[in-house]
């Protein structure tokens, strides 16, 4: 099923950009769990365009509607159904998409896979398509807060995605040492939580825009409070399904988790996390690992970084070929964000949710069913 | 399934480095293909130990037996099922481990999820795992060299991964311009093309491991003959799932396609990948894209790179803490790679060819099975 | 995923009795399909109540959205997501059922599975959860009348339920040699091509709801056209799916195929099905293999029924539980079918299409993909 | 993935019936269960050939080797490897085999899918296959036996299946109203609990055996100590992968829970089971569903029963047509069991201990993971 991801919550989006809606099936959530559309509402606010001057001005409400799988505010373990309308259609507008391959979008790969394609506004291919994503996400991060059945109440898991780059703008190291607050991060429009950092990111993707051009970036996200034992030993590592979750979103090109490429150029003897005591856990000095060992969390800080190649959707004229194998010209055109890194931060948070409760499903299984002895 | 991988070339793994036995089941192979035990033990022989005076001088024998699926020298439809007997084993070298968790290893964590762990040479952890991977991707490759059922005979898709960095040392992205001969690979014991680099990079392994300590590095893979329509377009993205299957082998820290970290850094101008013809067909004149657009293959090489972080046993000692709780120290012994890259390399191909294969089936279910007129 | 059901061409139902709607989204579906709303409406017309004087009263229009999926009148090959309003919504006509447990309903079951439960018309368990199945059926048949690719234009797959059984009316097994014609099967309300056991049938209906009762029945499904080949050898055998798929079914108690629990009276001599060539083919002289031997389809019918339990509902005063465990009484009220087994041959049928389509993209996936030598 | 069987205690079999070895991997088995080979032989030897004088007289001792997945004499979580050798074969036996499709048989079947087909004793498609799902169902056994984690120690889930039916012999319903001891099962060769009717079965075996003929028979299988809430609402149904796992045996022709085919014979007041109070549970006073209700078990007895046909193999000549398409004369010899329903009774415990165990697994994980308030 290449429109679901995740084996035990198990989430399948629908819709293409131009049709009546796009929306999600959730299944597998747990039963009793409090749920209003407000909640998954303020998440799709975070992805949603038009927030602030530097990301595309089209008006998209984005208004979810639960269809299914709630009863009296709360889960009842049946299906989740969540739908939003697509509004912004604008008949003709994408009439010249329909002959002509947009440089590096999926036009010409989707017309050579199914041998047809909606071609208004990118159809499946569209960052639309996220939305149900995101929606997903704000279901996954309420049951992380939650922490464990049996267990005491705890502060529960927390994501924060934050942009450490824009273009060649990168955010100092030691400005981000500690675990960003939301409010930091949302304090600007860019979603990078060292504002000096953001005021120059903003000002260079208004002069890219101004030049009719656009830029990639780089998304960090931590996670605290993930409990060891997360994570499959061989083929569903945890790293190998965030790695998966993060590089099936539109515009990635790249996925590291704790030292990442950086740790191909150290020594066994300085990229070790030696083991001590702190406060009577078990803990490691440094996190060159990024929170993961053998695949399988190990109580620290989940760190990975995700890079975003520029926007493919340019306002300059292009050489191309069309469906009838001629070189021709495509002028970009039409309302597109410069930078796609600052909407993506909630995808990217809600992607990890998706992942870290489907592998917290899966542990409370394997070791939490039959009654056996330590 | 935490330990298969391929929803239609579905491989499934199990074995430990000190138990009987690894192995591996293929599910879903095309019947009638040839296949001969000694096919498989080539590239066995690849990953193998022992081979030069860079890696560990553990003598690992690795013969394959293939035990079902096998008729006449065809394969017949029904499960493969491939099994390599462990000889090396040495009871009580591994009895330090038992107790104190190796940095940087996966003791810790297999113990923090399973409460229990067979620590003997790293038990199901052990890179020894990987024997079953690359015995599955002997018998993909060999499907991917055959070409489409129904069209003519092709030269097939060629995987080939080599080493690009060890350290900090990096082979000078001109040298490695052209797509790589197996021989060229093969050439030298780290399996880097530029020879000038690749002696560079064996005097830095030994002078590491003269220093009991190890070093990371990267490898990067290109396959060719791939044709457009692979991968799909939302949650099992091409990328997405060349990410999983890199990021499930043990010490990787990193993936990257096309421009990977590096185009975050371009404007979407520099960055785009312009169609054009050339000789009667729809090709790219750049490739930063990585041969991947949308998810899906466009018909150009595949490139994607990565990361490995130093050997985590290091014959030095080490702080950390045993299983009780109590800070100790753990002096690394025994034969081990300072650097397991370039081992790595036919691992990498195998999961290539994995992901390749069961894509190629699925697209080939999806658009080949009913007659639907054009 | 307990609400999906293929691997391949997957459907994935949602939706509650009385909640705003139901719908499904089917994914997999090869590209290019021409479909159209009102081809799935025909087949969710032929399950819709109100549609003879023995079955519910209920008004229910059930009129079928395609909300994505489509362009230009064909299949893209991204999901299908359909959608039907729930219309009959009588708030408060389903209060007595929020605490009483109705005998022989999913009531209890749910309650003690997930703690929660959508007591309104039985919500998950409502048989309107059919409805998605129904659609994605009607897409499903459309494939299989198209035949293979690649191969000459065929009849098709024709698929042909019916009643053979109502309480212990039966029809006379001559009467049904010949494969029945949809228009004799449409004939009678009862969906019985026997048009004198029809006539019996729907008296014994009529006389059992004048007593408030209900009653059950046997559904036999006829599969012409399969060609060999299809299911695999050991668990997916095509009669296990087709079990599976009709004990998921609302009210079924029993399958059976070919010669099913009448052949365990039998000796092999009597039982087994002698081959013949017949035109130039290979068939069976006799076929109580029911077109199925070692899992995998022989092209000769497949022939299986399906046993129905009676309606659990009946307007008669019943002795159960309330959900604090205190004994007491529930009168069934409202608008129900005395028997629900002639609305359950669309359902039936609906079924068999969704596993014959996937076993068929399965096939021609493992044995389709590459270039093998016969 | 046809090969295997269960989403979250996944076991994948192989081997083909004159290869060297059949096997089975169980992926997801929790880790710290005490195992050892002598408790999955114990199972074994149940269903081994050569135990009596009514089935085929082949000395296979099915030794089992534990490969993988064991240490110190627990479960680690990892895969458990189990592997059987085949000893007992005589090349050239089948000869006759390799041209000439056997009547009720898979020959033909295999040959149409895959092109080619192991003609030696049946290849995968032997009976033999079922040793790695007795082995499986072994361990799944052990857990159902351990009561779910968290709980108070209970008597555990215990399956007993046995013979209720052979040819026309029919145990009296009467007599197998108790839940059957495994001595009462085990006293016989037949496996049926009735001794006066065992007797006919077996006089009624030879008599047939004589004659070089073979005949069919019906299982019944009883579960006691199932929790309520194991199965899922809709397609996941218990009875749905109940009947997919009976007709996934080999010679099986139908299945049916509770009242079966007999319940479409009665009328809803007869058929309901009205709820009750006992001894403070919750209780239904009969049991037409036989243990399942709505999809999901209610804590009542599990109840269901498998059609079994004759043995294919008859010592008798048969008309037939070979490879060719030439008719031709099939003389059936060698040694056969001419019932094979008595050795299908561990088989089919077996089967329904995975589905129980993987059921109970995926419920702890849906309801047993977060913290949610009741």
């Amino acid at each position: 099923m290449p429109n679901s991801f995740g084996k035990l919550f198990s989430v399948t989006t629908w819709g293409e950009s131009h049709g009546l809606a796009v929306g999600v099936v959730i299944d597998g959530c747990p039963p009793r769990l409090p749920l209003e559309a407000a909640e998954v509402q303020a998440e799709l606010d975070r992805r949603r365009p038009g927030q602030s001057d530097i990301v595309t001005p089209r008006k998209e409400e984005d208004r979810v509607e639960i269809l299914a799988g709630i009863f009296e505010g709360r889960t009842t373990g049946a299906p989740l159904s969540l739908l939003v309308r697509n509004a912004d259609q604008r008949p003709g507008a994408y009439d010249e998409m329909r002959d002509k391959f947009r440089p590096s979008h999926a036009d010409y790969t989707y017309q050579a896979k199914f041998g047809i394609r909606d071609h208004r506004g990118g159809g499946r291919s569209s960052a639309r398509e996220t939305i149900g994503r995101v929606a997903a996400g704000a279901v996954a991060r309420k049951l992380l807060a939650l922490g464990p059945a049996g267990g005491a109440p705890t502060g529960g898991v927390e994501i924060r995605a934050f942009l450490t780059q824009v273009h060649d703008i990168v955010a100092p190291a030691e400005a981000l040492a500690a675990f960003p607050t939301l409010a930091e991060v949302e304090a600007t429009a860019v979603r990078c939580p060292h504002r000096p950092t953001a005021e120059k990111m903003i000002e260079r993707i208004k002069a890219v825009r101004a030049e009719g051009d656009s830029v990639g970036g780089v998304i960090e996200c931590r996670v605290r409070g993930v409990p060891p034992g997360l994570g499959e030993p061989v083929f569903d590592r945890l790293e190998a399904d965030l790695a998966k979750a993060m590089l099936s979103l539109p515009a990635t090109k790249g996925f590291e988790i704790g030292s990442g490429f950086a740790g191909a150029r150290q020594r066994g003897s300085e990229h070790n996390d030696v083991f001590a005591l702190r406060e009577g856990r078990i803990r490691t000095e440094s996190n060159r690992s990024g929170g993961v060992q053998g695949g399988i969390s190990n109580g620290e800080e989940i760190v990975f970084r995700v890079a975003f190649k520029p926007t493919a959707t340019i306002l300059q004229a292009q050489r191309t070929v069309d469906r009838d194998g001629r070189e021709t010209e495509l002028m970009g055109r039409g309302r597109h964000d410069p930078c796609v890194v600052p909407r993506a931060v909630p995808i990217v948070e809600a992607m990890t949710a998706l992942v870290l409760v489907d592998h917290w499903m899966r542990q409370a299984a394997q070791v939490g069913t039959f009654r056996i002895e330590a």
